[in-house]
């Protein structure tokens, strides 16, 4: 493999206080010193697969073809479920069988992925609650040096996907969509894409208003700068995605909604 | 360039739960892998260009010459406020030009500041909210290769600054100053500097306090094991400030003052 | 010394808004611009020495030989208290002379230690708040140059340690242990090992319970998901030691217990 193939990106839920995380990057660092590790985040809430799945697509495909990107939030840990390497877009991914992928096997065309069974890549002995370090950690490592996904274990078919909500036209007038993930700022990120809404999507005959929790939001703006003060209004995100959004406050706690909560747009 | 211009840090107001400055990192190591990205804070407080830049201004001076500093505190992202590339004691800062380089600005003795206009450089399409993944990461890891200041756009003579509280000598007896920051032990961060009190300039024989607050603060320390539990005390701080501060409790919380807050200093 | 040696950890109670973790690195940056460098924690709660000791403890056996670990909890900055630099086990310890190395020097046969005192590897002025910045962090990174330790001091016999409780065999029924940690997730981390407990140490004959707070946990279990739902129980943690965990919420909540609450194992 090329250079690029020295970056490895960590994204867990083990916060960053404890030696959690350090010791992946050490057993990393024991069986390829010359990583270029980088973080994508440790902040995940604790077991929401949901949001690092969310986090990990707005984040791997920014890095170089050839990035191998640990992922591992694991409320399974020492259970049943698989562990995987999966190859998808130039990238590889190391993480637990539980849904975390569904936005990049949703995004690439294609994919290979195997469990990963071949314990001689692992750490000894096995602790039955840090995979991230005993089994993650090192076959990540491992991938940078000899080692083929094809080593790891047998093909794995059928990924667990979770179920993302879906934009649904209920009639030509009403189009269904939900909140996706709310960010650091208190943005709201809505799976509509500028497409949905007339005003972006270039006509501008037909006027649109969004329905979000209690509230009716009329204001379709293209920067934070545009909204007043005080005002919950529209913007295409840096995702991809329509956000509801206030320039002062987060609008997570205007409307008092989060992940999942459903909303409506209501066209002219 | 040498080798330490492969050395570049991050100073955002993103946090560190979301994907945002990871995205920032993979942009920047698509462009050149072999980066050395060192974060110097992803959390200043959301929109605080004061803050950022003061934290900027102690951190920088720390990097080895030709280290380069991309700095996102941005609330003005997507309006007309300018991108800027500046060279100044040796370092090169990536940022908006919204006064997040006064520090930097007043302490070095001369710079060379351009405004980034040169969209190849540009990821695309460029987002309307997220410049720090769209155009300051990539013309910063542009700027470790072959890319010049000169080559991201016109010259600008007078970047934006903030206004930074100054030491006033009201009269012979009375200094006016006034807190420049708080930071994560809760001690008060003064802009008096130890030649402006006489126990710390040389000349012991002149007493003096500070007024802060409700209170007067006549204890006058070298370390934080001599301070007294309980007592409110001055020492020479490691930015080359005076600094308010209790051994055990956080100073901010016992005075409840904050950035801004005027104090004053009474000489015998 | 090898390529390993390039690796530098650093583990702080400093935390992450202010400049001073990065500064520190900027500062070994200058020294030797190719170090790899590698964030244990800086959330080490402020000036607490034995949750810092306890942190280092699992995280640097983690990393390759010839890795240098730089710890600043140092609540006696400025003060008489001794700066060391330590090497034990393969690795290099750049710290405090305060009890934060205690669990290295107990687990590793054997150690050489040096106090700083060659201080030509400083940086100057030496401020007398943070010698992070302007002792630990420079000489850290002499140390992967030509430096060794026997060039920064004279040798130190008995560094401070401190009092980590033990396992105490009451009677034959009875066993009293302590809790030494409380992780991200609210694991009650305790200093009972398997062998202590006869369900794991192989003779499942006898029955046992661990009493803890007001509270008798009777559940053993390999993995969190064996756990019930509401339930305390006892798992085989990733460090060695016993852990008393909820699968769903913070067991130290629940019982309400902390890092040095005794507990006790009565056998039947």
């Amino acid at each position: 493999m090329g250079t690029s193939t020295r970056i490895v990106t960590l994204l867990t839920d083990f916060g960053l206080r404890d030696h959690f995380v350090a010791a992946m990057k050490g057993v990393m660092l024991s069986v390829n010193p010359d990583l270029n590790l980088v973080d994508i985040s440790h902040l995940v809430p604790p077991h929401d697969v949901h949001s690092g799945a969310f986090i990990l697509a707005q984040a791997y495909h920014c890095f170089p073809a050839g990035t191998i990107h640990v992922v591992v939030v694991d409320p399974g840990v020492g259970t049943a479920r698989k562990a995987l390497a999966v190859m998808a877009g130039g990238h590889t991914f190391v993480a637990p069988d539980n849904g975390i992928l569904t936005y990049v096997l949703d995004r690439e065309e294609s994919f290979t992925a195997h469990e990963i069974t071949a314990d001689h890549y692992f750490r000894k002995p096995v602790s039955s609650t840090f995979h991230g370090r005993d089994i993650f950690a090192p076959v990540a490592a491992w991938l940078t040096r000899e080692c083929t996904l094809q080593q790891l274990g047998p093909p794995v078919r059928q990924p667990v996907r979770l179920k993302i909500p879906v934009v649904t036209r209920v009639r030509d007038a009403l189009i269904q969509g939900a909140i996706l993930a709310v960010d650091n700022f208190g943005n709201l990120i809505t799976n509509l894409t500028p497409q949905d809404v007339p005003i972006y999507g270039g006509d501008a005959s037909r006027s649109c208003k969004i329905v979000a929790g209690q509230r009716e939001i009329t204001q379709f703006r293209r920067t934070f700068g545009e909204g007043a003060s005080g005002e919950l209004f529209v913007i295409p995100g840096s995702s991809g995605y329509l956000e509801i959004v206030m320039r002062d406050r987060p609008a997570a706690a205007e409307l008092r909604l989060g992940p999942g909560a459903p909303i409506g747009v209501i066209l002219s």
